[in-house]
């Protein structure tokens, strides 16, 4: 395919739609070129109508692997009726989370299994794999705090633990990701300024798309 | 698990509905045991909107591989919550089909791919197969035409041609792994009256099952 494919990866709190937000016009501008930043669902209705089903605070009932699988379904739509497209017409996509993340958060911190996760996502992908991932690195505690503290003014101390052991499980597999895959990821410190990050993210996706 | 696991495959036309009403009354008389007849999404409110989803006549936009990870969704579901806790309390569980549909149907007749197929719902299942599979045999122009005589009184002659190849492919599907799995599936030939269908399911099920 002609375009571009990278997408954005890192715990809650580590500044990802911030960093997309700025990347956008800046490489649009630099590259003279479309560049489509996306999330899933992203607007297929499909993806969306199983977006709902996943995020229903009233499905206690949902079986982990139900929830792996639903999210492999969306990933597929989405990937089908957005991306590819984009891709094909030369387009650079950014998308926020993709694959990465379901290994991190359903195959190692919910513990249903990395290996697992990757087959079906690998069907669902086709094996199709981003052509960059920006990991955006952050502890989790300093995470965690910065979505607090966009919620309320909440401190550090009274974090629930076992919401910070999810975290750290999270960034975790992700650093376990980073090792496995050095020719695809590059880790960006997030705890820098936003002004920072951007920069080397910016940095490294003109060296890789251009 | 205490209890006995049944399948009952075949395409559309080969009379499951049909037999499994007339095995149970006469299975848990004989067995004097509970048997639960059940289909997916069986009552499960989860694999009920993953089924609505999958069967709304306006999703015609869905990817195959999409239908194939929704269906694998719904069945996990159905499995965690219904059959599984069944089988824990040592009842005989029939089910209007399972895994081997989606390898017929959207594995090889829509050419999603068996070995794909399967892997996915390997990860749906954790890999558990049915104690028994009662395959209803049926050739393709005869279960059709039942359907079809069902609906209306269509003449065989006016089948569409694609729905024929279709119903073809789904057949070879199901022969291809009857010869694959010889110790699981049993083929019954559904073209005989349901009364004879019916008792030879029995005897297959009372000796497997007992």
């Amino acid at each position: 395919m002609k375009g571009c494919f990278i997408t954005i990866e890192g715990p809650d709190g580590a500044g990802k739609t911030s960093v997309i937000q700025a990347l956008v016009p800046k490489l649009s501008a630099a590259l003279q070129q479309e560049v489509m930043a996306t999330r899933e669902p992203g607007g297929s209705r499909i993806a969306e109508k199983i977006r709902e089903l996943i995020l229903d605070p009233e499905h206690t009932e949902m079986d982990e692997r139900t929830e792996a699988l639903l999210y492999a379904a969306g990933r597929r739509q989405h990937l089908v009726e957005k991306v590819i497209p984009a891709l094909e017409q030369g387009q650079i996509v950014i998308s926020d989370r993709f694959v990465d993340s379901s290994l991190a958060y359903q195959g190692w911190a919910r513990g249903v299994g990395m290996k697992e996760v990757a087959a079906i996502n690998a069907f669902a992908t086709e094996n199709m794999s981003p052509d960059l991932t920006l990991y955006l690195d952050i502890e989790a505690k300093e995470g965690l705090a910065r979505i607090q503290k966009g919620k309320a003014d909440r401190q550090y101390d009274r974090l629930d633990q076992e919401e910070l052991a999810f975290h750290e499980k999270v960034r975790d597999a992700y650093l376990l990701l980073l090792k496995e895959n050095p020719e695809r990821i590059v880790a960006i410190d997030a705890s820098q300024t936003l002004e920072k990050v951007v920069q080397e993210c910016y940095t490294v996706i003109m060296k890789q798309c251009n």
